[in-house]
């Protein structure tokens, strides 16, 4: 008998005497145990606000993005603990992959994009600073810092596993400690894992806690700097957004419901075209894969008029030899739902959408099983037909949480979006096509319904990630039915728990808060040629001015001849004088760019190592033969990448005789951290 | 007597039989009767989502933003007939100036961005493609298109034109319909604004609706693509949030509510110095501004112990002489508030503030008056001291919304952020403080409470936009008790009219749906080379192979000398080979950004006038002596910029003799819009 227990406030709490009995969904017996034994709610909330907090937020976005590949790498190696359990949820083991493999690569991706996307620091910079006074002396900068207060994620029995992980990944690295409240059906799965991350020892007190059964009253004890986020049910959505504390306190609360997501089989699919065979596949594995419960799965299959019936029975037959049963056996393709509560809800649901479709597949409560019995709470995959789907409304609005989808036709393209849209929001909706004007004319028609729009052809769909796997860097979430939340979607998903602010101030202070230099704010002499100082050394602000350089005629002559770049403006007075941007022959860009780097650079061996890159390049003012140039060079960011080098970059100006500016870029260099 | 009118379905609608009357606050005397005529709710909405949404999603951003411009402009040229009915809110002229010009500004500055920071397109980009497959078959891409219904927005009386621009700008660049409800108690200076705009004939049908007097059941009959946009008491949002259509459907609601702000006078910021000056005026200034009508205004004055009664006897004093009265009156400083009952209100705030605080000024509700009598709203100026602000409840949660302020001394600067943040969320809280470390550790304490910080020193105190100013560059909005929302701040604001979604799919599925080639996507062959075709003719995708060119010994040697770029890399092989990155003498990267404009330059005169810039270069990969480099152009995004010329941004990508992508960028010109 598993017996899952909550860890609060730095304890483990056993299920107690009001635990509630689990039941396996394959033998309809008791497996588990859970809950029922008191939480005190306010010193969970206490020890992650005081204690979680804190330690986190006193780490880099580096430090936890390292935490956090280390903990994926931890938990990776001990995955088969979380196999060994996951046949008890009803799940094969190509469903478990999906969940735990999915987790576990979400918390990688989020790890590297933590390092690759955020700096080495405690501030986040939001966007470019704004200029908001003549002078420059005022300026403004968004910033994101990790909210107060306790994030509460409430999951979903349907992934245990990736469930708890992909929200809490982007919620440590934003520095935010978590409760976790998984569905109570498969919670023993999630403890499972919550252990792990707790024996780990790679996570700092407070950051994590685990709640197995009731969250008791804690909503209303939240306030402005907590976050809820939320997997599951519209109905279960509702009921929580409606607390009052919530309201009140303006708590984010982020909803990710499961939605009526269409698939669109595009009019260029037609037999005989791999988009025909890629729709198909994809339309039958939405249905299988976790026996159809997944918030992102295929409801409704929306098909050309002409060719419904080619559909219906492609399909049929792809559903036709499916293996059921036991999970953990040999060449079953799918298992059970849930609990037999669930598969109970799916046959109502069939039940309540059966005025408006004929059902295309045999009896759903009924199938043939493989190394398992009826007292399962195995379904049939079960295929809808509508015939009207303008008049229909329960197909668009009533979700048979199993492996049931409603297949309908349209008339042209524009009505295909407009079913789809008919959900309400979803999380997403797909189209198989090989016409990117077919996809466009679908994006502007239908983009605003959906979260997500996945789009394949015959050609990619073999390396396509798949209708209902949401991916680490796009966002998942969608509208109105799908809940109106946003989670993942890169470091998007990381901002959710962090408060974005507009900070005003001088170019000082915003470098003071950000830890960049910007123009304006203070040059620092340093004590050497900064290409000489090493990563470690080199500070935030220094700054070093070289002498001036004339450009001649006779250098820009030169530099066309070598290069090749003879353009006219360069060349023929007559004719450079005629372009509206030209007093006359000018230098070329390229030779300003080289000329500077003949300025700064300091020639011998030391910490800088190579010239990465450059961003932002502006050519500000025509240079003219006659002229002369000198630059300053202001170490303006550091981001250590290796033990032994970092990125560091330089804004760069040059700047004219008469100290007009005429050119600006940001410099990157790789640097060595030490000597 | 003002009559102002709603504006429903392209029809204007007179005030009706049950009419409410509008008193004056400076006379007390009626001077005008709205609403009371009953409006076709969803007649209303079927307009905005039928008619005004096609319309404006037919735009492009750019169109929009036109159309904003020269909105503004209209109105600007009008903006007299505004300032006519400003004295009647209680205002003076400077009052009216934040009002009027501030939202003429806002509208401007909106339009600005929307052209420089949009494209010109119906999809705008949100971030960078990520790499989904490993051949890169599959990518994605987060665009953000309109949402298809209606944004309501619901606004506060005391800027009865800026809260009507400042949420039109944004609502209306994102290609979305309105309908403005503004309060009843200012709406005829915000209908004679919005009679402007219609009489303007600038904005298309359906694109803006207004509602004088009540909402009737409009709200209870939103979806899943509306979005509410709310401004004004906690309490008001709070029964506004609840509305069971809202949160069944998942309808954003954005809330922006006044809080309780607070200022902060740094340590360093002693009497004497530019700071403690520059706070004064800052606090005083927020006292008297509006009479104190503003979500932004200062309730909380947090100041060193040592200081507080130098603090209040200069604060006392700045206060002392003001003139109060007719707002139309010359001299006068500070108008009447909104209406009597905000008198009442803001008095009975007072006496619930009372049981924390000692009144340092007279009697709120007898000020000397001039050119008005006592019937008015008028309220003094009314300063309160808190000396126990730790044990205090009411001054962090009760706000008087009138020219009131509470003083209260902090020990040290963890003990003022902790204060400032007491406020349980405000929309901006300010520092006065002339050093970079007191910024940064207030800002790491409390920029997660507050949606604005606001840091001035006595250096840049003239030329700073003011603590209760929200300016559209920066995110205005604040957590909790401020509502959770947020507005402007640039692109953002736009944003939150736009349904972010997931793109997956080809290369070319992207491209075409962005109207932005990206790598991988279809390569077109043009007519003739690209830098002679116009900006009207060149097609995104139009794709220039070059021949290829070595690299010589000879060619690096001859640049570093030219240049004078000599760093080791390129001139000693055994330096140059212990270095990580190089495997012995390689070419400077300007060299190859040479050599590869030499290989891809037309020399003729012809459209392409100039290279104006350079994006993200990246090197990838060391170019040896008596390796070549051939270069691929791409047509990959266009901006019109005048009537005469637009940008083309082409994608550079250089490769090696082995096929081998050397390095890429992205290069910026500006090219003729014809010939």
């Amino acid at each position: 008998m598993l017996r899952p227990a909550s860890f609060a406030a730095a304890r483990w709490i056993e299920p107690g005497r009001d635990a509630r009995a689990i039941h396996g969904p394959v033998t309809a017996t008791q497996i588990a145990e859970a809950g029922g034994a008191p939480l005190d709610v306010q010193a969970m909330l206490d020890w992650a606000r005081g204690t979680g907090g804190p330690a986190l937020r006193a780490m880099t976005f580096h430090e936890r993005a390292k935490m956090l590949k280390a903990l994926a790498g931890y938990i990776a190696s001990r995955k088969e603990e979380l196999y060994a359990l996951n046949p008890l949820t009803g799940a094969t083991r190509r469903d478990g992959a999906v969940d735990i493999e999915g987790g576990i690569g979400t918390m990688m991706v989020m790890a590297g994009k933590g390092r690759r996307e955020m700096p080495d620091g405690l501030v986040y910079i939001d966007g470019e600073p704004e200029i908001l006074s003549k002078s420059g002396g005022f300026v403004g900068q968004h910033i994101c810092v990790p909210m107060q207060g306790v994030a509460v994620h409430i999951n979903a029995f349907n992934f245990p596993v990736w469930g708890m992980l992909e929200k809490l990944a982007p919620t440590l690295l934003a520095g935010m400690p978590a409760i976790v409240k998984p569905a109570t059906q498969t919670c023993y799965l999630t403890e499972a894992c919550f252990r792990m991350i707790i024996e780990s020892g790679l996570v700092p007190e407070g950051a994590v806690q685990l709640v197995i059964g009731s969250l008791g009253d804690m909503l209303d004890r939240l306030g402005a700097q907590d976050v809820v986020s939320f997997t599951g049910s519209a109905d279960t959505a509702l009921m929580l957004r409606a607390n009052p504390a919530l309201m009140r306190n303006s708590v984010r609360f982020h909803s990710e419901q499961d939605s009526l997501n269409a698939t669109i089989l595009g009019p260029d699919a037609v037999p005989g075209t791999g988009e025909f065979d890629a729709f198909l596949k994809e339309a039958a594995n939405e249905i299988t894969t976790k026996a159809g419960q997944k918030c992102t799965a295929i409801r409704r299959i929306i098909v050309p008029q002409a060719l419904l019936g080619e559909v219906r029975d492609a399909l049929m037959g792809r559903l036709d030899g499916l293996t059921i049963g036991d999970p953990a056996a040999e060449g079953v393709r799918m298992g059970a739902l849930a609990s037999a509560e669930q598969k109970a809800d799916v046959l109502a649901r069939i039940a309540a959408l059966s005025g408006e479709t004929k059902r295309l597949t045999g009896d759903p409560a009924s199938p043939a099983l493989t190394g398992a019995g009826p007292e399962g709470a195995f379904l049939a995959p079960t295929l809808l037909q509508c015939d009207d789907p303008d008049a229909a409304r329960a197909v668009h609005e009533i979700e048979a949480f199993g492996p049931v989808s409603t297949l309908m036709p349209y008339r042209d393209l524009a009505h295909a979006s407009q079913l789809a849209n008919r959900g309400g929001g979803s999380l997403v909706a797909s189209l198989v096509t090989a016409d990117p004007s077919v996809a466009r004319a679908v994006a502007l028609d239908s983009a605003a319904w959906h979260g997500r729009l996945y789009i394949v052809g015959g050609a990619n769909a073999k390396e396509a990630t798949g209708h209902g796997a949401p991916m680490p860097h796009m966002v998942h979430g969608g509208p109105g039915r799908a809940g109106g939340g946003e989670e993942l979607g890169g470091i998007r998903g990381v901002l959710h728990y962090m408060q974005r602010t507009a900070v005003q101030g001088s170019p000082d202070v915003i470098a003071a808060i950000t830890g960049q230099w910007m123009p304006g704010a203070t040059e620092i002499e340093g004590p050497a040629h900064p290409f000489q100082r090493t990563f470690r050394e080199i500070a935030i602000g220094e700054t070093l001015h070289t002498k001036a350089r004339e450009v001649t005629l006779e250098d820009i002559e030169h530099f066309a001849h070598f290069t090749g770049d003879t353009f006219y403006a360069h060349m023929d007075e007559e004719a450079a004088k005629a372009n509206p941007f030209f007093p006359g022959r000018v230098a070329h860009g390229y030779l300003l760019l080289s000329f500077a780097a003949g300025l700064f650079v300091q020639p011998d061996p030391g910490p800088v190592l190579a010239n990465t890159g450059l961003n932002g390049l502006s050519f500000q003012k025509p240079v003219s033969p006659g002229d002369s140039i000198a630059v300053r060079l202001v170490c303006a960011r550091k981001t250590q990448r290796t033990d032994t080098y970092g990125e560091v970059a330089w804004n760069v100006t040059l700047t004219n005789q008469n100290g007009e500016q005429v050119a600006q870029y940001e410099l990157l260099t790789m640097v060595s951290y030490d000597r």
